[in-house]
């Protein structure tokens, strides 16, 4: 069954770039009418685009058929009960987000692997000295969330020569990587690996899920990536092991309260590289090509790809 | 036409590490004599396995066959005049010191492409702020010297999604990657580039080939990254350049003298990232076993892999 497609007006309520979203997909679908601001009659608005929600912007959108979420993380939609029941909410699943989030996990996991900061600090003392160079065969990486973006992210490491394990829910299968499904293996997934890279989801089974238990399970001085959610991570946990040695650093792209409050002791930390939120962003060209795809595929009456399963949470 | 091996000598003079590299080269050729020391009679002495030269140490062999490099860079063993004629020098490409320069390269450009230097400068001030991230498909990297070992450095730059031009003395092929070739091409391979990186040897050509005219060819705040030789760029240009704007930062892990004096410049720079000759180590299992093919190719009568041209240098 194909589903009625004359006219649908889609409201673009992204809270940055939405000029730029509207233009593009005007040009990717021309048979519809795209709006930035909710007309008067909210009944005529079929899908909704959403970044970070508006309070009560769903509510005021009586035929919504589709939600399309700009991020690849839904717990705040979920979360704020504000979207209808039956109405899908499908994940932002980009290729620019996929090779946003590749590129900056690289770039982290390799600026520990080669001491970029370590040479740094010794510039700062006029300092000529070697650290200990190793080379990638010799670390080894576990990868937690190893699916839509860190499938991708586990490749790309074992390219670069790097022993790489992935962790997920559910049994995946990765070519050159060795990979762990479900809670059992969590444990036999993180032992012993050098650096430790969440690109967990925030739901209710991964809160929490990275405390000092799992960080002691990681050879001694290992790095930590965050480029998943905030959530995952109990900062104090985090926090102690670098105070006891057990980590010597990790980037932090995500936090549980963002923007990153000002007195949080990430902020004053050496051996925490934080950044504001932007290992992936959302690329207005690639993600509206996603966005109108999943159109096309719901007004042909198929599912389309990256609906949220609200049980699991993304 | 195969040469004598009864239980030849072989000298291992690396200023570091000697004793590990003679144990590995003894579990290789078991059948040769591997000294650290020059014994009292230096004419028995057939092979010489060498780093940084001591003056004197080849006038010293005068039964010297074959001359085997620690090091990919071979300009100094030419310079020194010490090298007697008609032995062969081979210079050392292993697949570790390969490895450890296509990590090393990554991580630089990596880094740089995605900020983290920025970011760190930012979280200094508590600051909130993204940068404005790209894609690495909309960068584009030349690099310089794209043979044995910038080749497979062009190469990885191209998996992680870079455009990539790859400048070589004489005609190259790499898959994915704009080849260019001769002096002629040389301002073609690097206008409009975002980063520059060299890999060239040094010699008569390369030496001050990264001047102000070149520099300036590069697209505005490109990033320029040194893992070859120190003589490939005119110093004093390449900071012009970087106080101007034309550039926006370097990386350099090679100088023209070595280490780095106490009162040079790019000490105190904030935007130039040095590191101590620490981008492509000799690794000690791989370099030997790649040493050890050279003195059975020697002694079955052909010519080692990278006998060194003296008239190209390398």
């Amino acid at each position: 069954m194909t589903r009625d497609s004359t006219m649908k007006t889609m409201l673009v309520a992204a809270r940055a770039n939405a000029d730029a979203f509207a233009d593009r997909f005007r040009e990717e679908l021309p048979d519809h009418r795209i709006v930035t601001e909710i007309p008067e009659d909210g009944s005529s608005i079929a899908y909704a685009v959403v970044g970070r929600l508006l309070p009560g912007l769903l509510a005021s959108l009586p035929g919504l058929e589709l939600v399309l979420s700009l991020n690849a993380g839904v717990e705040h939609l979920i979360a704020s009960g504000e979207v209808p029941a039956g109405v899908p909410i499908v994940r932002m699943v980009d290729p620019g987000l996929v090779d946003g989030m590749v590129e900056w996990v690289a770039a982290q996991v390799l600026a520990w692997h080669r001491n970029l900061f370590t040479y740094r600090e010794k510039q700062q003392r006029t300092a000529w000295e070697p650290a200990g160079e190793k080379l990638a065969h010799e670390r080894t990486v576990t990868v937690l969330g190893a699916g839509a973006l860190g499938g991708p992210v586990a490749t790309m490491l074992a390219t670069l020569g790097f022993n790489v394990r992935g962790w997920s829910r559910t049994p995946r299968d990765l070519p050159g990587i060795a990979t762990f499904a479900g809670t059992n293996a969590l444990v036999k997934a993180v032992t012993g690996a050098d650096v430790l890279v969440s690109l967990l989801p925030a739901t209710a089974g991964t809160t929490d899920l990275i405390d000092r238990a799992l960080l002691d399970r990681l050879a001694r001085g290992a790095f930590v990536v965050n480029g998943g959610r905030g959530a995952a991570i109990v900062d104090a946990d985090l926090i102690a092991a670098l105070d006891d040695g057990q980590l010597s650093g990790a980037a932090l792209d995500v936090f549980r309260t963002e923007p990153l409050p000002a007195d949080d002791p990430y902020w004053q930390r050496d051996d925490v590289l934080v950044s504001p939120h932007v290992a992936a962003p959302t690329h207005v060209a690639t993600a509206v090509s996603v966005m109108a795809d999943s159109v096309r595929a719901w007004e042909r009456g198929e599912t389309p790809a990256h609906v949220v399963d609200l049980d699991r949470g993304y």
